[in-house]
């Protein structure tokens, strides 16, 4: 029998991280990291697998890092646990010393009527399954995607971008509800329609229709949608049936009960990334939000904490800092929306602004970036973020998570120091995160 | 006689925003803008007036924001101070209560044998000088660029894509060698001389030939550069005649004595931007580093500050922050450098990594990042960030300058929520931030 001071189960970004981060913080420690899948891919990127990559191998994740860092690999599903023991389907028995639980999410299947037809697909985070879907979808004709969130929203423009008939159904009232408040969810919705996008939202898919192979859906209110290609995109639920089968504290929800040091309740096992429960930052509460960068640091926090707990290596909560991208209008969001400040009663004073992320904004290749911010009333500390524009909204989106996480107030931000460059930013006088700032200060004197 | 409560001479960055914030703070006060100018230009945009804009007139900053705020502008030199009043070049008094200088800054000249020989220019805040400049640049064949900073870098940069034969000369042994250690500014010398640049560092211009136009420059190792076209970009003196004669404490070198709070040794008299003194954030010495982006902040704070000292608002210093392109070549920092680290004798760690700005890193369109981050040992805080890459490292260079101000350590960047998308950041596995104070955290368990 094998047996490693550290055993992770599962390969995706949590996982890798974790490995490596314990490879870190304990050099002389034996690590292995045991995964069903033969590859790794990397979660992002996958509904760019259907069309602007070009195949699904491009999205594969290297193990390099793990190999180079003298971290073991075996391809295999976990079974049973005798004690410090693991039992693989292979028959293989592993020995462990402390153990990580990264074993991801799974797509949810809402209880649809013919949801099993052919050409109904979900999105799996497995290689062969995606390469299936990236041939059926190029061979579809009429595509309809059910669930208007992050992934929908991209898979949409995919679709649109390899020339299909896109009809995209969502049950609130707005794609990326969730997210972002009415005035950038409905850019998002503009921006899709512009591309020729059917955009059905507070629309509920009754049924699938079609013998074998799906031919559409009727609506809750008997509109029927013609399509030979379905993807189903309504959230992930976390894996933890293995910790369960280990007798570990799991919250059918939410996930593996885990504390701020991501740690179970037994001490020698840890959990994170998606299969982990986590906290909203702000409310306290138990989130559904499922990101690759909270799985990172929370990865990176399990690897960290396993011998030892460091004190310096907690989890706070999620934030949840999204970006993407539809067309040519990135999108990005931080912290809370005002739809959620004030569902959580907060006093809160909105900060906007809108100006080009150039300068002089006549240069070629300028976008107008249109940001939002939401501000504390009573501490005039910064909540949340919301923006438009090109594609620096991607990393203005991480500078505002920034921010929001140093607790940085509008007086603060107001004479922050930034770097300003004609064919990079926007000009120093309008600089964005410090005008909608400015914005906010500017109702305190009132 | 016209009076006002506020009266702010120069309509640059600093006297625009001191107009605007005082205006904001003081919503019933009245507040002139007094300027030699006709029209403003946006400072940044000054180099590619030249090539890549289509025209000076592209780069002029708009009245409206002055307009709007019902701030009124007047054209006229100051030239006499009676007390509180003030008599104009055209004979005007203004009587003013509060008064800010924006006087601004006037390019440094060297004592180069031949500097008035037409055909050598230097880069003024000046439409009309600089309208000249662009037909000359425009019509000439061989160019000299004296002074490898920022501005002659980029002048350099935009002189290539005219198609012209272009030389740089700096006297220092590397260009922009004061905010970028070897391995960086390397890159940006590589990046022109493969553009076909002659970069000459390590090198003086002794004399300038020509009878009454240029036609070339004898280097102090006696080479001959010839050239039809001469800028000579050697930094910048601050404007502090007006406060000389105003009797304010004024420091010949490095302008107008202000305090924290922009207040200048008279109560009643604020300097905000280039001409006003500032101190390098970290050593405390007076600094020459000029900024648009700093003289933003000061506007605000000497505005803000007028008529009752803010404690908020007041300013630390400067930190230096600075991004640019060169062709396709993205150069940001903050902070300070290694080198510097090293000459005030801190004590540092350093992280570096590379990652691509988008991910998978196959996708079209995707650059390298190269990051460098420097860290105090003995309290883990981010004292200097430096990085290349492609577009996104204007905004990343802001959110590391965020970082610097607010004394983040390499414990606390490790796990930092950020948002990554395929089409807009790095992986969230390489996040170049996240993966340089990871290199840097190695370090301390070594």
């Amino acid at each position: 029998m094998k047996s490693f001071d550290v055993v992770i189960i599962g390969g995706g970004p949590a996982g890798i991280q974790a490995a490596l981060s314990a490879r870190h913080a304990y050099p002389d420690k034996s690590i292995v990291v045991i995964r069903k899948e033969i590859v790794s891919l990397i979660p992002c990127g996958i509904p760019y697998t259907i069309g602007t990559l070009e195949s699904v191998k491009a999205d594969i994740m290297p193990d390099t890092p793990l190999i180079n860092s003298n971290i073991e690999i075996i391809i295999g599903e976990v079974q049973k646990r005798e004690n410090k023991k693991l039992i693989l389907n292979t028959g293989e028995k592993i020995g462990f010393d402390k153990l990580v639980l990264a074993t991801g999410s799974t797509p949810a299947l809402p209880g649809i009527i013919g949801i099993d037809k052919d050409g109904i697909y979900t999105v799996k985070k497995d290689y062969d399954y995606l390469e299936q879907m990236r041939e059926a979808a190029r061979g579809a004709n009429r595509v309809l995607i059910v669930g208007g969130g992050y992934i929908g929203v991209e898979l949409a423009d995919e679709l649109l971008k390899l020339g299909k008939s896109v009809t995209l159904v969502e049950l609130l009232s707005h794609l990326l509800a969730t997210s972002l408040d009415c005035e950038f969810n409905e850019a998002v919705e503009e921006e899709l329609t512009r591309r020729g996008c059917q955009v059905l939202t507070g629309s509920r898919v009754e049924s699938f229709a079609g013998n074998r192979k799906v031919t559409g859906a009727y609506l809750s209110d008997d509109r029927f949608i013609e399509a030979d290609f379905v993807i189903v995109s309504v959230g992930y639920k976390p894996n933890s049936s293995i910790a369960e089968m280990f007798g570990l504290k799991v919250d059918k929800q939410y996930g593996i009960v885990v504390d701020e040091y991501m740690q179970t309740s037994d001490k020698d096992i840890f959990a994170a990334g998606d299969c982990a429960i986590t906290k909203n930052c702000f409310t306290g509460k138990n989130t559904a939000i499922m990101l690759a960068s909270a799985a990172m640091a929370q990865g990176r926090l399990a690897g960290a904490n396993l011998f030892e707990i460091k004190l310096v290596k907690s989890f706070p909560g999620t934030l949840g800092t999204f970006s993407t991208k539809i067309g040519d209008l990135a999108i990005g969001a931080s912290g809370l929306t005002e739809q959620q400040a004030k569902a959580m009663g907060v006093d809160y004073v909105i900060g906007t602004t809108e100006a080009p992320d150039r300068h002089p904004g006549k240069l070629p290749g300028a976008s107008k970036i249109r940001m939002k911010l939401v501000f504390a009333r009573h501490c005039h500390i910064l909540l949340g973020a919301q923006l438009t524009g090109g594609d620096s909204v991607g990393e203005l989106t991480n500078m505002l998570s920034v921010m929001i996480q140093k607790k940085m107030t509008d007086m603060e931000i107001d004479t922050i120091q930034i770097g300003t460059h004609p064919l990079l930013t926007s000009s120093p006088i309008a600089y964005p995160v410090i005008g909608a700032a400015v914005n906010s200060i500017l109702k305190w004197y009132k």
